[in-house]
């Protein structure tokens, strides 16, 4: 069957280049929502444990819950997704586990004393209460006794060159200038501040000019953390970072074939040479991109692997019981037009995670 | 939070299309494998039994435990697949259960009085015993006293203009006469045979030239239960298959935006005039596809989807409270350049599923 195998030194690794860049253990907060980006929640979350990382992101109420015993505070980024009645009890009740929140509309919702993180619309202008809705939203927390955790953005620009991400820093800079304005005149503490994800964070401590007095608490760490940065190359940083999932797929059935002969679905691929081919127990059904006429693609190995995938599995040049479809998925993602992060969080949850 | 309706009366329309197709209920099987494709296996499943259909196929021993009360026989197609020893001790026990065979090797290795179906290869070049290994397999069967319930292939041209089809089924024809042969010899009952999907079955209704003596026991249809046929256009099928699924998303914040102010991750679109825009809670990260720029999607009522996707979350032209995403994936489909399948495959099997 296949198997994604996470290498735990790679993260570890992949850890110490976060310590450096940020020089401060507490500064690195990690995102596992999305089942870790598809690398398997529990295993990455543990993994992260190992190293004290004290804040954690989630996508919903069911991931906070399966990885709560492992840090000191875990934000739902999306509370709405997926919610269930029980779940939202339960994790009211989880002294460690916050609900971010992103309108006005579900503010109004929480019960008194929810412990929240407001997310705030910095010019991404996808999520979040907007800066003039600021004032309204301190109503509410105020009225609810809602606890303020957290304030935070997202800046949707760190990949990119030019001024937009400046810009974003300095819309939340302003925020930021608001939030204490309020907090102050309704004597409420002061809320941690987060606005950067992994791009952004390298790209923030290449500049020098930061004067900003209300310092974000931390970064948060995501594809960095799978070993992957997807920053236009302009940048160049010169990262060292590591890719932990390999994917794995064995053998099903071999087949010899003349050359001449055709391969799978409507024949696509031919046979140059007499060879022997297998097909593999992964297909697109298993949510790995379907493979297509056109497209170059071999195994770590150096394997062809031939258009088109089936659902279910793929013909490879090879008799190997075992081969390792990518260990770096920078390849794929070329392949098919897209960034490192769908093609692995497309790959289903049941395939099972070797931690090695 | 998003989920996937499924039109119950679309999927009885489509069984009626496929009864009218075949002119015997005995001759449709279904196709559940990869949560039938990505529909929900245990509530397509229930609605194939309404129908009373009796045969079923899916991917791994899970799929089929799942579904063991609903069919008279159940085939895993990749029983190596996800293998945990307790599954398939239970697969073994159960009585309706059939492990597909797609190799000598994995056959040495089944337990005595197994309960199988060859796969062999007609031609596709994939999964299969060849024809010259047929004698083989035959010594293994009796050896281990397996039960050979059936012999099938599958023919992978369904979908193409051209004779590679009909040269196919032909070589399955020869396959079926030394099954015959090596039954006879060997005092063994006669196995099923069954090498068509939907497209296939759509073809070979049309061709009145038939004369196999050994007729399929049936039509393995998967992709025309869901609604579609992916077969060239030059074939013009007539078939008024019905999609079952649509997608769904609720919202999760809206946003006023001025005209030219961008929107998500690089601000890749921009809004042509003033509008409000709102996210809904489905992203890439859900299986979903990752809308890019340049791509023109819409939801089923005319909304705009903007690029990019998020992982979580994509932007809309609405403020409406739900939208939905696709009723018919096709459009979708084309826009990544792939197949329905992919994209309805692809989606998380978390998404809530309401039977309408």
């Amino acid at each position: 069957m296949p198997y994604l195998k996470i290498n735990q030194n790679n993260f570890f690794n992949n850890y110490q280049v976060l310590k450096n860049l940020t020089k401060d253990e507490n500064k690195i907060a990690i995102v596992l929502k999305d089942n870790a980006y598809g690398h398997g929640i529990l295993e990455i979350a543990k993994l992260a444990h190992q190293k004290s990382i004290k804040n954690a992101f989630v996508k919903n109420m069911q991931e906070a819950l399966c990885i709560q015993h492992l840090f000191e505070n875990i934000s739902i980024l999306y509370p709405q997704s997926c919610f269930l009645q029980n779940h939202f009890e339960q994790c009211l009740k989880t002294p460690n586990i916050l609900f971010c929140v992103a309108s006005l509309e579900f503010l109004k919702t929480l019960p008194n004393g929810t412990q929240i993180e407001l997310k705030v619309n910095s010019g991404m202008n996808r999520n979040g209460i907007s800066k003039e809705e600021l004032k309204e939203a301190f109503n509410i927390i105020t009225q609810k006794n809602l606890k303020l955790i957290g304030v935070f953005t997202h800046n949707g620009y760190g990949d990119d060159l030019g001024a937009e991400f400046f810009s974003q820093n300095q819309n939340f800079s302003q925020i930021k200038k608001e939030v204490l304005s309020f907090t102050k005149s309704l004597n409420l503490p002061l809320p941690r501040f987060h606005s950067l994800s992994s791009s952004g964070a390298f790209r923030d401590n290449t500049t020098q000019d930061k004067q900003d007095f209300l310092e974000d608490s931390f970064y948060r760490f995501g594809i960095a953390f799978y070993g992957y940065l997807c920053a236009d190359s302009v940048f160049n940083f010169q990262h060292n970072l590591k890719p932990i999932a390999s994917l794995w797929a064995q053998k099903i059935s071999t087949c010899k074939l003349l050359k001449g002969q055709t391969i799978g679905y409507s024949g696509t691929s031919k046979a140059l040479e007499d060879m022997q081919i297998s097909t593999y127990d992964i297909g697109y059904g298993d949510g790995l991109f379907r493979i297509k006429e056109g497209m170059e693609l071999f195994t770590k190995e150096g394997y062809r692997i031939f258009a088109r995938a089936s659902m279910d599995c793929i013909s490879i040049q090879s008799t190997q019981e075992e081969v390792c479809i990518f260990e770096d998925v920078s390849e794929f993602a070329k392949a098919f037009n897209t960034i490192p992060y769908e093609i692995l969080v497309h790959l289903h949850s049941y395939i099972p995670k070797k931690i090695i």
